[in-house]
């Protein structure tokens, strides 16, 4: 007769004690409410009391006004612990699904109230990262010594003011976008160094300038589970083309946003609700080839110039 | 120059068209809610929608009232990412999380309304194992060849009966509980074999009768993020005391439920929300030498008899 072990790790009371007012016993929905709320508002810190007493009200009237069946119930949990084992790291995985319910860009645009004068703010996105390459201007981001492919070169023409409109300089300007690919380094299976992405500074009257290519609308990467939460949805999975900027400047607010090119379908029904009219930014098509070489475009190929006004 | 070698699943357009009706572009916190409704609101399937509407509208109105930051939305993705690598699967942990915002027992009640004459319904737990043993009357449910330590026999004696209190024979009654160290048997590091579970059937008069221990009030398993969470709402992690029952009959509702002593001083602030008034059982101490051994109770140790008139 061989005893079994305990395991490792035996789960041990915590040492907080039952609180001292009287709960009611739990009989009916109405009475699980209600304590989980009293146990809420007994929380300590105002800030986490706030956030509980919330989660708790908002969770229990979803339940209630829906009638989540057991079925559902276990179904929800599933669905939400299927998100541990995809390809990506979960945090991007249940990111992505605060995304696609318009929550993070919620977030945001409560965070980020419109400033007179200063471009708007959007997303940050999975696709950060913070290895991108100090860079001069006029330099490319994107990795072009074999040329480019299905992309077109985009030039793009920016400026740092004040809301004053006065200009700002050495201000770190950081751009990242998908190649020709529609395809974020990230996305490659391996990835030795940083590729469409950089650090440029403004110069003394605020201008900054680099090479790109024109980006395209992708799909956002679905895990299965997102991926049917899309399809039950009957919603696209498509990100309105855009370019990534966080502009940092010394003694001023930080700004992260996204510019949209105007020739843009997804761009009111984005996956992840990026896409502010202010945002969206024309493309000047530019076929004159010096106008092409004063800018570094590679060989004979057109170049397409992104011109805008945003400060920050 | 190699060129870089392409994700071996690039992720790809599901081939869903954006809706026919015109959104609005996205610019303030409203419009970003009115788009994610307008969404919610196309979803095809009738329940789905419902659920669907109802996650935006609180989601967004739970981020809205809160004026929730960006350090507290990346917070809060991290808090849900963490619950993927922790020792337990994750439909585990998720499971606990709604268990101890008392969403699990609010769909039980919501699910499983008060039946006239009916022992009431509580929830499952995560400890339910569908290997348990069919076992005789009488039989025991824990092993006890080395004879038990800490607790004291738990000798249960129970009827089925239909509301209008009719006996209902051969009903498959499932039980499940703690062991004497307060632990279940899938908390040790092996598990060769059930312990601590049962499967009876009752009698032509409705009875069934089984041997186990008086359970123990214990700690919910807490991996580290919850338990950050329960340590900020200043919440205890104990379960009261109790016995699982799974009750199922032919032509019958099944009846999930618990039984929880009443010397219990966490019943009414259980971690999870357990613990109905008609739930709590009172048991009676026998210290009768004979009434023990015409129980089977090893040794000339002193049992205890539980009493219960459930019916399902």
């Amino acid at each position: 007769m061989s005893v079994p072990k305990r395991a490792t790790d035996v789960p041990s009371w915590n040492g907080i004690l039952p609180p001292s007012m009287k709960l009611p016993f739990i009989d009916t929905p109405d009475s699980v409410t209600y304590n989980a709320m009293k146990l809420a508002e007994l929380t300590p810190d105002p800030r986490m009391r706030e956030i509980l007493v919330g989660l708790v009200r908002h969770m229990h009237d979803f339940t209630r006004e829906t009638s989540i069946t057991t079925d559902e119930w276990l179904k929800g949990i599933k669905f939400m612990a299927a998100f541990a084992n995809q390809r990506q790291p979960p945090h991007i995985e249940y990111m992505l699904l605060l995304d696609v319910f318009g929550v993070s860009t919620l977030v945001d645009t409560i965070n980020n109230p419109p400033v007179k004068n200063a471009t708007a703010s959007d997303v940050i996105g999975p696709f950060f990262m913070p290895d991108a390459p100090d860079k001069e201007n006029k330099d490319t981001i994107v990795d072009d010594t074999n040329g480019i492919g299905k992309a077109e070169y985009l030039y793009f023409e920016g400026r740092i003011l004040t809301t004053d409109g006065q200009p700002i300089p050495n201000v770190s300007v950081e751009v990242w976008e998908v190649d020709e690919e529609g395809l974020y380094d990230l996305q490659y299976e391996s990835r030795d160094a940083p590729n469409g992405r950089g650090r440029f500074r403004s110069r003394a009257d605020g201008t900054f300038e680099f090479r790109g290519v024109v980006p395209s609308a992708y799909p956002i990467p679905l895990s299965p589970p997102l991926e049917s939460l899309m399809n039950a949805w009957n919603r696209h999975n498509m990100r309105a083309a855009h370019v990534h900027f966080w502009v940092k400047a010394p003694g001023f607010r930080e700004l992260i946003t996204q510019l949209y090119p105007d020739n843009n379908e997804w761009v009111t029904t984005d996956g992840v609700f990026g896409g502010k009219r202010s945002l969206v930014i024309n493309l000047k098509r530019v076929d004159d080839k010096s106008e092409s070489e004063k800018r570094g475009i590679p060989g004979a190929r057109r170049s397409t110039m992104l011109s805008s006004t945003s400060c920050c």
